[in-house]
């Protein structure tokens, strides 16, 4: 069947299941049910410490086929997926599906678990590396189930993602589970995107190398959700946690892209006192950060929040007094983390108060202008960030398809041509968030507006802005590099691309040797 | 029947239902399942605040027989109660439960409701003023149910307590839902009793004098859990929320007990490095926190935190530097409202939390000792806190039970006699708190400990202290005042008590006219 994308998915996927066909950006928002939780509540007097995370796999009552879960603020510093993997494959147990959040390099382990059979299925918003090359290939036995960050959350309190066991890699935790995640060695920020796992998953089991003293001061993740603790010598590499700040992009024409893009904010009549915004961690969206703050500075604007996973940059725009506050799911470096630990007003926020469609409001439906990256963008504003034009899994959604969802104005920014591809293409390989949630298209040779918004291409004309189609700009990138052939495909799911309401937006299929 | 503790009890209440009798205070502690919560996602775009009351009601779809909550962090100072149940009346939904946290002479207007049926049901986990008389006379048609803080949160969490419409009375609310009480003309504090509503209800309105541009901050109640915002005038009158700090007791008998106390707790090793501590708010409580204060700064002892609800002499204790941290669930005075606001280790907890029985561990779980008031104590050390020994309805557990089940060292205080009553009895006039959970009895002519502490007793006769039986303080008590005559009751049910896993513990009986 095709989803109303018009993308080819199967009725139904081994490994997966029946398909609910994605039928619109906000088209499965009716009457839904938060998950009921079973939980084994703590008499006073039983301690939660236990000697290892052997005990602890033990004392869970682990067992083949179960889902275990994990977080990824730690990125590509994380040893605890790795550590808890290799203590499950030892004892043997096998078939069990790992709900990370995100994979990274670092979890390269993995692909051997997935040969041996101990691993057979993954869910996980991004994934990079590895681990991702080798589902690409076909290498795990069930298809991978790619989540946005707020559907991940979704996902996890409606029950169609049911943990068995969270592993909470906890950079402080006290005796009794009180988490948090700005002191000890590995110190991460806020932890917004374990918190589900904590509240929903049957048994919470947190890993720390910063045992200390209850209480914690202050908790991120309380200490009624988890059941035991494990002291481990190190939870994570501080130098692959928080890389340190990105820098504002040099490029000429990332700049240019940058430039034009703070005059589309500029223009779009956005830009006034209350003003919210995010943007990722790239040096091209920094850029756009950088000439927004200018434009605040010299019209005065005092904006309301800077939202998402949160770089020094942003920081410094809040810390000029340029947003009232900040609400953070994760730290992306140091800066961030200072600033988390010491400022009120740069508040904490869980996956499912900044994205999860099915609460009573998420924060991404506040936001003014989201600046958005593409791997590919297609004539309809589809948008790819989940593989490579060859059909590798490089990434996934994060936070992309609901902040599009959710922001006034949703602003991908990106250069005409990549590694001599064309970026805007008349199909993307894979459909990671739907062009009916995008506004804009801005690179360095014009601005490509959603038709939907006409509003804003008379606005952005009538700025002398250099409007033009989408199909133009297709045009403009072919001639620079051909028409790119098509990729042949294996028949193989190798991954489900769920859009954040859980339907299908999209599959990836095996690609040919 | 009869329940374990040899209180007669029907096996079923009309109004009630079918009854489960009490076991013991940790006889229902295996898996529990909290429910799932059915709610309506917000789409990015709708609007929140509403024009007023009358208008929430009417998008709440209110209808007659539903159950609607509050919570008493405004105490005698609160309007909103009053104010939601008028317009309810107005417009003729009739046979409303009202589940209000704790209820207060102010909320008087409710007993007119009770008589035209507006209001058929009560749950409350403290109540006292005319609604209580009114409800001990029989005029409420289904018996009141009584919970303790932390079963509150366990009925609403396991939905014995199905909230269909939660109000919440918010001192500083946002655009979006978000709430805090420690900004506004009504700020409180802390809001630790409002979190289940929010989190559990089907649907939850913020009514709030201080509605603030988005974002609020701090965020102690989030945008996730609130459907819609009505503004209006005044929350609460500021005079009744918080009332100024108690004063330690002048009277040299209250000053007896205490200083008696705060040797028992000397003598029991629990006064050490870790120390942690709760008390009430009354004189005699406070002045055992003070012996105590005066014990800690002489042995140089840190203790690890204070909890409850919190009073300025708490906070003095914990800006001494005598507590690592606090955890409150409520402020009692301006003074802890302050360090609240200020103090990043005077950390807000939510009632369950605090005393919930069926999460994964409540703080009242690590309390050391917790300093208890008692309307009378029976010989098996039983303590009624809800009724007077005349069967009137004037009070409740509150945390009483919670803390009792939870602390290491759960110490009663009172004079023998009060009001020409003897305090210890052959059989209380209602059970809160079951005996098991009781330590120790203090007394101005002696102290009794529960026989099942051996330890104890060998301890304080060691220390020389006037240990004798509850029996012997019993004779004593009666040596004074005469054994009192036994009341007679009506067969009407007009309260159900329910000990914080929900098992009946006891039932209030009509007062003879």
């Amino acid at each position: 069947m095709k989803n109303i994308l018009g993308r080819e998915i199967p009725e139904s996927i081994q490994g997966y299941g029946a398909v609910k066909p994605f039928k619109g950006a906000f088209a499965s928002l009716g009457e839904i049910e938060k998950k009921s939780v079973a939980i084994k509540p703590a008499v006073p007097g039983e301690k939660k410490v236990l000697a290892s995370i052997q005990e602890a796999i033990s004392k869970c009552n682990m067992k083949d086929g179960m889902t275990i879960s994990f977080h990824h603020h730690l990125r590509n510093g994380d040893y605890i997926l790795n550590m808890v993997l290799e203590e499950v494959a030892k004892v043997g147990i096998k078939d069990i599906k790992v709900a990370a959040s995100s994979i990274f390099p670092v979890h390269a382990p993995l692909v051997q678990h997935m040969k041996t059979g101990v691993v057979t299925g993954v869910y996980a918003s991004y994934m990079s590396g590895p681990v991702a090359e080798a589902i690409s290939r076909g290498e795990l036995k069930n298809p991978a189930i790619m989540h946005t960050h707020g559907g991940r959350t979704r996902a996890i309190a409606s029950g169609d993602l049911a943990i068995d066991i969270a592993f909470i890699a906890a950079p402080t935790c006290d005796t009794y589970g009180n988490i948090n995640g700005v002191d000890g060695e590995a110190a991460c920020g806020a932890l917004g995107y374990a918190v589900a796992d904590a509240i929903y998953a049957a048994k919470t089991v947190a890993i720390t190398d910063n045992l200390v003293a209850y209480p914690a001061c202050p908790i991120e993740i309380t200490q009624e959700y988890i059941d035991y603790i494990v002291q481990v010598e190190c939870i994570g590499d501080p130098k692959g946690i928080v890389s340190g700040t990105t820098q504002i992009t040099k490029d000429p024409v990332g700049l240019k892209i940058a430039k034009m893009t703070s005059k589309v904010i500029e223009t779009s009549g956005l830009l006034k006192d209350g003003f919210s915004f995010q943007t990722g961690a790239g040096g091209t969206s920094l850029a756009v950060a950088a000439y927004v703050k200018e434009l605040m500075e010299k019209k005065e604007i005092k904006g309301s929040f800077a939202a998402g996973g949160i770089t020094g940059y942003l920081v410094e725009m809040f810390e000029a007094g340029l947003f009232e506050s900040i609400f953070d799911v994760q730290c992306f470096d140091l800066k961030a983390v200072e600033s988390y630990r010491k400022n009120q007003k740069h508040q904490g926020m869980s996956a499912s108060m900044y994205g999860n469609p099915h609460n009573k409001g998420a924060v991404v439906n506040n936001l003014d202008v989201m600046i958005l990256g593409a791997t590919e963008i297609d004539t309809d504003f589809n948008v790819n960030v989940t593989t490579g034009s060859s059909g590798m899994i490089m990434g996934g959604s994060g936070g992309h398809s609901d902040t599009a969802a959710g922001a006034k104005l949703a602003i991908v920014v990106t250069q005409l041509v990549k590694g001599r591809l064309p970026i805007v293409v008349d199909g993307v390989t894979t459909v990671t968030t739907p062009g009916e949630t995008i506004d804009v298209l801005v690179t360095e040779r014009g601005i490509a507006v959603n038709p939907k918004r006409q509003d804003l291409i008379e606005k952005l004309e009538a700025a002398n802005l250099p409007v033009m189609t989408i199909e133009a700009l297709k045009q403009i990138a072919e001639g620079m590099t051909g028409v790119p052939e098509k990729i042949e495909k294996d028949d193989k799911v190798v991954a489900v691309v769920e859009y954040r309401d859980g339907t299908v937006i999209d599959v990836v299929k095996k690609i040919k040797d």
